[in-house]
């Protein structure tokens, strides 16, 4: 008995999920959420070889922008480099002179002469100097307006610069950040890690995902009078989940509307070199501000990434952000708490490095490359039409075509008996639907409330990724389980 | 007028110092603090050609931890893995495969059967499921005692892997970790960071560092009374930046304690590898909690990472942790937390790999590695000594000999008109004197008061990494400055 009563007293103190960092629970990552905990068990059947009455015999992992992990190729160029960077040794073997690139051999030599301890040590907390400059070099050159080095910071992937700023940014319960609705769940997640207000605005969907400008104004009061800061505004362009890219009078609109509350405007850029709509180029958040007259005052990070575009180097972890209009105070304390994490992983760095400054026409390795990122963007757009094209032939369903990054997020409307039975099995409708597709496909795709949707409509967001060989048999597989699904329910 | 106003109205609402998030601000991190602010000037100005009249025409960084900064060489073996593994094609090329060890390509091509789409795909956020199962089967090897590749999560870096736990276990300012005086300013920073309390318990130095037992229950009782609930205890053993190596019995005490008042046991094991003194070999905090008999309850972490031990593979930021005894829901919210973040650099976690799977006698690489590892642990054990035989010859000071880790940590009576002098110039005295050495001898070391020190002590840190055929000069130039320094303020 009083055994019993001391493990009863004692036993709340261990660690639980009701004494951890509340804060974390809250969070929801839906990328890698219920789904895809569901599609690890079935992958752990597949390769046990249970697959046997399934119908597939692998999973179609359409829920998260990872190419290489759905076969695109990484560049020759890219990867001889970080070879040599990995082991300047090589570089004593003359057979490396016949097989690699004589400019992939330069660039690793300019590396090694910049950074003569290589890799292996930690660079400068806000990256190394070289690849900084070179990253400022590719702004400059993009944008036709001046960069700084020691404006841009080199981080583990574009997550961690996020993370970095709503750091800077978010001082608690009563400071928000307007995030578009869909959007990608890192923010919604890294703000309720934050215990922050998550200050959600719909894009408009039957306007190809437009920003809305009058719904932005009135979160922002709606906010304010609550008794909220809005601190800052995330634009997505090219969007994610949503494929459309930014008009240029939208993007004034909104460095308009973030100078005037004194907004940070975090502009999400990941998907700039994915662009397949030639009337709407991709112009960056800096260059329509520095090009306005006057140049309205304003806060702007820029985040940019190797995991996207068509390199798809997601395991290297490279990304940067770029401050622009940040007073120097302010930059310190970021440069500080950088440090704190020492740095960023250097092949991560140094292969952003090779991203923002590819083979020029008339060096050896610039045929190979144009050859390989024209295989890979105009792969993407053909994929991206494939899928859309079919999606748009499903009863009920959507589809804005895609005009940049590389999802499709379809818009379903689910028969009231579907809406019934997800309602009986607790689960959201569109994570019923995806669960099924799923179990009957094996093709993974995020349910849309993993991203957040216009109430009472449900999507689901799907890469477009696959690659051109299976494309077919990928959407021929989706078209039967529609059909097969809209069929039990009707 | 009215303009005036509205720009006064307006002006403080643009971000500032003042209103970002305070707890940013309050964070110090002192391995990359002043000092190194200042040494980063004078290293421009040596670039720049002005080091003239110093005496000295480059700086050597004995601030912080970075072995390959100092001409330490990367291990043969590791490198021609992640080569190959950043460009498989190096495989095809029979004169480039005459570069490689046939265990380095066995080893790389069974990391590529493993993980197909190479080390460009995003990884499962966990970490790649053959690397925590080599992970596993090395801790499990290491202590004689079972270990799970679930329970261990691949991080950018040991850091990564602390943020992770202080963000599952930290509820706000009025949760608390208990922290040795003096530590790695990771933990002080990254506690501020989330506005927690910092419990700091001195270590015994006239004790050779040793865990003040009684202190740790005092300062415990001390928070609780105090409205504090104390979550954890971090250890660093090896300690850092005291170089000593924790005895059994003192280990098994703090298990009890930790046990005792449901603390989780943070273990920084990061310098297992870097071991001095036979007399005292490493022992894991798993490994005595495991043979403790009966074993007491408890929920351990232990962290480790490629940066240190005789790799020194800092700049790949390849890290872990291994949970023990944590319950599933809270490991599911950590596998949560960390998915937030996609996943860790894949090239880090092939070279954590590697690190805990090295080439077994018999390999073809074996001799070699054996070669280059003791090489570099032999070279350390006689810089420390010669250091640390400098040290304690000069007027004042005393350290004690390192045991473990890659640091000395004198302590330094400083006259009374240097403690003035610094007084006067604003800084504390341990700055003072450690800005004093680098303008006199561009010798970069931080100062105590980084890592916290008992009241009225005076240390510094220095690492014991200068290449040993520079480590005479140093301690000369060392002992010469700090001759005249005394003599300055006798």
């Amino acid at each position: 008995m009083r055994l019993q009563l001391r493990r009863l007293c004692s036993a709340p103190a261990r660690l639980s999920v009701h004494t951890i960092n509340q804060a974390v629970r809250t969070a929801q990552y839906a990328v890698r959420g219920e789904l895809i905990l569901r599609a690890a068990k079935l992958q752990e059947e597949l390769r046990a070889g249970g697959g046997g009455g399934k119908g597939f015999d692998r999973l179609v992992e359409c829920n998260i922008g990872n190419p290489q992990a759905l076969r695109q190729q990484p560049l020759s160029f890219n990867r001889q480099v970080l070879a040599i960077l990995a082991m300047p040794a090589l570089l004593q073997n003359p057979a490396l002179r016949t097989s690699f690139g004589a400019d992939a051999i330069a660039r690793a030599e300019e590396y090694l002469r910049s950074i003569p301890a290589g890799v292996g040590a930690y660079s400068e907390s806000q990256g190394f100097r070289l690849v900084r400059q070179q990253v400022a070099d590719f702004i400059a050159a993009r944008d036709g307006v001046p960069a700084q080095r020691d404006d841009i910071f080199l981080t583990d992937g574009a997550s961690k610069a996020v993370e970095f700023i709503f750091k800077i940014l978010l001082r608690g319960a009563s400071d928000g950040v307007l995030v578009p609705i869909p959007q990608y769940p890192l923010y919604s997640a890294t703000l309720a890690l934050a215990s922050a207000q998550m200050l959600g605005y719909e894009l408009d969907e039957a306007n190809g995902w437009a920003m809305p400008l009058d719904e932005l104004e009135k979160k922002h009061a709606a906010a304010v009078a609550a008794g909220v800061t809005p601190r800052a505004l995330v634009v997505i362009n090219p969007g994610n989940p949503t494929g459309n890219t930014l008009p240029r009078d939208n993007m004034e609109a909104v460095v308009r509307f973030c100078s005037k509350h004194h907004l940070v405007l975090m502009a999400d850029e990941v998907y700039q070199e994915n662009i397949y709509d030639d009337a709407l180029p991709f112009h960056s958040f800096k260059k329509v501000l520095k090009q306005m007259t006057p140049e309205p005052p304003l806060q702007l990070v820029s985040f940019h990434s190797t995991s996207k575009g068509f390199l798809g180097e997601c395991g290297l972890r490279g990304g940067y952000m770029e401050l622009c209009g940040f007073d120097p105070e302010v930059q310190a304390q970021l440069l500080k708490l950088v440090s704190i994490g020492l740095c960023s992983n250097t092949m991560g760095q140094i292969g952003l490095g090779l991203m923002v400054q590819p083979p020029k026409p008339g060096d050896a390795s610039y045929a190979t490359y144009a050859a390989e990122k024209d295989g890979i963007l105009q792969s993407l757009k053909r994929r991206a039409t494939k899928l859309v094209s079919a999606l748009n032939e499903l009863e009920g369903v959507t589809c804005n075509q895609p005009q940049g990054a590389m999802y499709a997020f379809p818009s379903i409307t689910l028969p009231p008996k579907a809406v019934a039975a997800a309602e009986a099995a607790g689960k959201v409708p569109d994570t019923f639907y995806a669960l099924a597709l799923l179990e009957a496909t094996g093709i993974v795709v995020v349910p849309g409330s993993g991203f957040g949707q216009k109430e009472n409509t449900w999507h689901f967001r799907t890469t477009f990724l696959p690659p051109e060989d299976e494309m077919e048999a990928v959407v021929g597989r989706m078209t039967a389980f529609h059909r097969d699904f809209m069929q039990q329910y009707s």
